[in-house]
């Protein structure tokens, strides 16, 4: 391994720190490193409206009393040069007279999108680009998906048997997976910006939609598909710590200001059909800064995505069961005439969970965006 | 590692060379080590009637000019003590001048069950049983199952997509898994002393049910389930190199007496209800010599197998696709009521087969006979 890649690894250590905590920024890892190769300063990218990796890793270095003059800041992102909630990265790492940066990857923001790098290289300062960018992306998929498609990375969760079964025909379905898979399944809803559900799921079950079985410093946002604006006041989504998000065909006045009261967001979003415009839905949920949207819903809300073509990953968790016929499937689409109707994934990632299966796959050819 | 666990494992690596070949004999594999610590001989077990693998590691030694002498013979299972189709190893080891014999295991079959070890002891062999004797078992579990269950070890294979789909309502289902996954297929039916299948498939598919798509020193039996001896003369099972059992309800003598002239054993073997009694059938595959019972067959006849708690093992590729609703699923048993009634598998192996999943599962605690 060169030095660039090891360092740029350590760096991508601390991207991993901002998981759960930078939405809608990018998650992003700052090293830098002096003369003799040591990493005298370092640091990830704080939540939303706080410091970025690198004026984290300066201060860092500040902190432990470290002379940054001439050394090198290893960066899993190029760094912003724009005035967002924060001033740019840019500015600060020449103010602290860094000689060279190594960004893994330039930033799709439009807003950034090489100017970064320009500003660094005008400033007298070094600039090299890579190695790491495949990972930069892929830890990123969501926020590169919400700049460069306008739309979120829309992941949907399910859990099955081996047999496909989601539920049984009564309708149970508590708990086909472990308490393993379970708490995985949290863990991904808590890297979500947003967790998408149905008003069936929301009527049936009344979840919570919110991350439990893991820590996390933030919780996700929550969406309601609910056409008619069925949601009871009571439902337990509504208290959803960063907010409810309800997409609605219906203009009941009455029920919209009750649910404003509790501090829901209505967005009225009809399609000429009198349903949800799923598309439009997640337009605006990228305008409202989701990167990754994570889907937990039941079989109808994930046949209309699925038959629209608006997911594009899968995180199937499947227990080592067999349930047999006459029961629910993942979702309503179907019946299919011809092999080459279905749904074209590929294999992503397969781990064991616990005592299950977890496959993440992704539609064929999405990520190439 | 010691010694001992490397030469184990170099008669591990023998005994996989007898794989696709040794049935209903076990696969065993024998290395000679000198007192230099050297290989001088090896072998592994050949077709039924052929030498074991210990005469062929005898047999290598001498061809090689190397004395053995006070040796250490690895085996991977107790060496036999009875006549069978071939002399007792034990005598040829003992007439060899072998000073010791590491044994993985000893061997479930009745007419030998410790006795090789004893017969080597009273001739002034020393000898160590183990390392290795959960690998033993595992390579030979159908010859074990066999031996201590009288039945054999129940493999189904099902291909299907991620949902559990293994055919469209139409009856499509070619190809849902990769060339790959039908390879690896191949692999599965070579190291299988009999492959079952239904009338069902039979009618519908016309299969082969032989192995084609990897090189084999030998082709599995092949075995129908068919009440009323519904099947074709034409049908190419009825071709099997290593011949075709017909398990029947139907007394039809003309028919019988024409599948016989093709070389076909027709078996009776109704249970109560006039259907073809599955267990029993299995304890007559066994008392023919079946270690590893491959089941290729369809809804109905999976779903018997099923119901009736008589598959040990799951052999299930997954493609990367949704095939959504009102499509075919792997096996008629259902619907449930409760999940508790589903059946509980263990996740034995996971890989990746080019594009698909092959997951191995095994009904909870089956393997523990």
């Amino acid at each position: 391994m060169t030095p660039s890649a090891h360092f740029m690894n350590k760096a991508f250590e601390q991207a991993a720190q901002a998981l759960f905590l930078s939405s809608p920024n990018p998650r992003v890892g700052c090293v830098i490193v002096n003369d003799a190769g040591q990493i005298i300063g370092q640091g990830f990218t704080q939540q939303a409206g706080g410091p970025h990796a690198e004026i984290m890793a300066l201060r860092d270095a500040a902190a432990k009393g470290n002379e940054v003059h001439g050394a090198t800041a290893y960066v899993t992102l190029e760094p912003c040069s724009h005035h967002g909630r924060t001033g740019p990265c840019c500015d600060a790492l020449v103010a602290a007279g860094i000689g060279k940066v190594v960004g893994a990857l330039t930033d799709p923001n439009p807003q950034v999108a090489g100017r970064g790098f320009e500003r660094l290289r005008a400033a007298g300062v070094e600039v090299e680009v890579g190695p790491g960018a495949a990972e930069s992306r892929e830890l990123n998929i969501g926020f590169f998906s919400r700049m460069i498609r306008g739309m979120p990375w829309v992941r949907m969760k399910a859990a099955s048997s081996l047999d496909g079964v989601t539920a049984l025909h009564n309708g149970k379905s508590q708990w086909i997976t472990s308490p393993e898979a379970r708490a995985d399944g949290h863990a991904w809803r808590a890297r979500a910006c947003t967790i998408l559900t149905g008003i069936g799921t929301v009527l049936e079950d009344n979840p919570r939609m919110n991350v439990r079985e893991v820590e996390t410093p933030r919780q996700p946002r929550v969406a309601v598909v609910d056409s008619r604006l069925d949601i009871p006041l009571g439902a337990h989504v509504l208290q959803a710590p960063s907010g409810c998000l309800i997409y609605t065909c219906s203009t009941d006045q009455f029920k919209i200001k009750q649910l404003q009261a509790l501090g829901a967001t209505v967005i009225h979003m009809p399609n000429a059909a009198g349903k949800v415009d799923l598309a439009a839905m997640l337009r605006d949920l990228a305008a409202r800064g989701t990167n990754e949207l994570h889907v937990e819903a039941g079989f109808k809300l994930n046949g209309s995505l699925i038959r629209e073509g608006l997911v594009d990953e899968f995180l199937l968790y499947q227990a080592p069961k067999l349930l047999g016929t006459g029961a629910m499937g993942i979702a309503n689409f179907g019946p299919l005439d011809d092999l080459n109707k279905g749904l074209a994934l590929e294999l992503h990632e397969v781990a064991r969970v616990g005592p299950d299966l977890r496959i993440v796959a992704r539609v064929e050819g999405r990520s190439a965006f």
